[in-house]
């Protein structure tokens, strides 16, 4: 079949809109037809060139949400019709890392995805005869793709798509990190350092766990308003700071915090949020993503006085179980995602998407197709 | 009243046994008549001069046990003829660590215990009237010494004093970092680097929950014997593995151990220890202490993909509710500590002690009164 998509020929140039060949879904396959997709800034990294192993010609997006429209042999747990994410974070539920019950990181088809495949090893996009990688494993910025079963999430079929499809990263992200990787507790006080989309869905998610104080650390002011709209009650211009600003912090939180999240990528700021923790049990969760060959480093002292480092990638969200209850919080009031979504586009207007986030002056656009 | 004690007149130089005065205990201070105690790397860091904060002249020692001689007013949680084992890590049960539920590294008396004195910020010990500082709260190179009441852990009276002061250190804090910090489960692969004490402890910690590989790395070959004898299953000396050791134990444990423990101190070792976890779950715990200035690094991508870096001071041990329990599991069998116990010492020759650690000759020393 035929499929208009948004392709990344090569590295440092905008995407092409074209006409491609997309082959249906084979074995264990689903041909989702995507009805939304956000620009995340992991999209711009890889376009950017900045990503060692971004592969091209590719087609980028990795969150969206769409529609099944056929199913390949052997395929149960969703039909056509049924309204799904996309997940760079598959489910197989039977791998070592899914039965640990202590990861979201499926390792049923990482190796495939990692090379732009699908799980046989080939893949199903093609311009003029010319094979085009998947990205992520989802590459939704393409109006049809093809996924594998344990790489879709089901979702109800009330919730809009334009909104929805922030579900399949940034909203999970964030919300998922302080719910699943942090388990931040009633009264806690959290500090999130970055104010983009990921913070701002830290921020809104410690607000839905009855978090005390919420407080926001970003360079640019403007992000005050921002943050205050989902929850945040203090905020902290590190310009404005006389001083070191973790001892700012770990006076403002009365010791230190209790959860720190880094949702800038920047190493020294990752450094900074784990100082900035309580001694004793502050937990400090490294959102963001890094410059290539950038370390994070601190004291061991910090650690052997009851700081804890960690990690969260997608939220520890489990692909197919977790992502449609994040779905349903949204629809039920209990996070916000409408305010975020600040541009919507047509897929021919991609391009100035990834404008809009260079300059800073989108939270979230979303291409409708 | 007179004591005799080791006094360290100043740093690198041995230490010296004279009598000295000790004043009684104030309110809510305890005498205890120290009736042996080891012989720990901490005291010999500081005697060295690498602990940048420590004073002099000061009586060393903190890893002792005792029988409680005199007890100030409003002392009411031990009596005299208590037997009880001296707390660098105190527990007051009031102070918001204490009271978090979530570390053991209680506040109440940290101000005074880093200035080497009693909470009223006074000393008890003397010499020809010049003051002699306390040391981590506990001074056991003195027969007789004076602690605060919360800085005692009540031992049942059939322990004998030469094995179970080592409750007071390196037993608690070797086998509490498996029990009480990493919370390890039975069926877990463990990787303990360094064989030194601690190691040792933490390879038995790790059998006494029912772990199932227990790899233990260490430079010296000797350690092997060691390691076996506490419960140690596989050892590695990367002297003798080609190529990347890190490479090596994730290979050994199918993908990476699911909680490794640094007993070195060496902040390289530290990392290599991080990085052997398992992707998605691998917990490392640092309980070595590093050099003053160095310091620990990672690429966060280890952390942005599972890997948890933590830290233990006692071993997560809350001092007067958990290390009469180590001491129990002792007494029951559970865990052994008479074969870690190699050299027995006059207070006269402590320096020997000190000498036989250098020398790598020695697990443990004790002093006996």
């Amino acid at each position: 079949m035929k499929t208009r998509a948004a392709v990344a020929f090569e590295a440092k140039k905008p995407l092409e809109i074209v006409e491609l060949d997309l082959e249906g879904p084979k074995q264990g396959e689903v041909l989702v037809e995507i009805m939304a997709t956000g620009i995340c800034h992991t999209d711009a990294y890889t376009l950017d060139g900045l990503d060692s192993e971004g592969l091209f010609p590719s087609i980028l997006g990795h969150e969206g949400a769409g529609i099944v429209r056929e199913v390949g042999a052997g395929v149960t747990s969703v039909k056509p019709g049924d309204h799904v994410i996309p997940l760079y974070t598959p489910e197989c539920r039977q791998c070592k890392s899914c039965l640990s019950g202590k990861t979201n990181l499926c390792t049923a088809i990482r190796a495939t995805q990692g090379k732009g495949l699908m799980p046989d090893g080939t893949t199903r996009f093609s311009y003029k005869g010319q094979p085009i990688y998947h990205y992520m494993g989802c590459s939704t910025f393409s109006n049809f793709t093809v996924l594998p079963e344990i790489a879709v999430a089901k979702i109800r079929e009330d919730a809009p798509f334009k909104t929805s499809c922030y579900c399949g990263c940034g909203v999970t992200t964030g919300v998922g990190a302080v719910v699943n990787t942090a388990k931040v507790e009633p009264g806690a006080n959290v500090v999130v350092f970055g104010l983009g989309g990921i913070g701002l869905n830290v921020i809104q998610g410690a607000k839905l766990v009855g978090a005390d104080k919420i407080i926001g650390v970003d360079l640019n002011d403007d992000k005050k308003a921002w943050g205050e709209r989902f929850g945040m009650t203090h905020f902290v211009n590190p310009k404005s700071v006389d001083g070191d600003i973790v001892a700012h912090l770990v006076e403002l939180t009365g010791g230190g915090a209790d959860y720190t999240f880094d949702c800038t990528g920047n190493t020294t700021v990752m450094r900074q949020a784990l100082e900035a923790c309580h001694r004793g049990w502050g937990v400090s969760v490294v959102i963001g993503v890094a410059e290539a060959g950038k370390e994070i480093s601190t004291r061991p002292f910090q650690l052997v006085t009851g700081r804890v480092w960690k990690g969260s990638a997608f939220g520890g969200a489990r692909g197919r179980t977790d992502t449609p209850k994040i779905v349903d919080w949204y629809m039920d009031g209990k996070i916000q995602i409408d305010p975020m979504i600040t541009h919507t586009l047509s897929l021919e207007e991609i391009n100035k998407g990834f404008d809009l986030m260079h300059e800073g002056k989108s939270i979230r656009s979303v291409v409708v197709y």
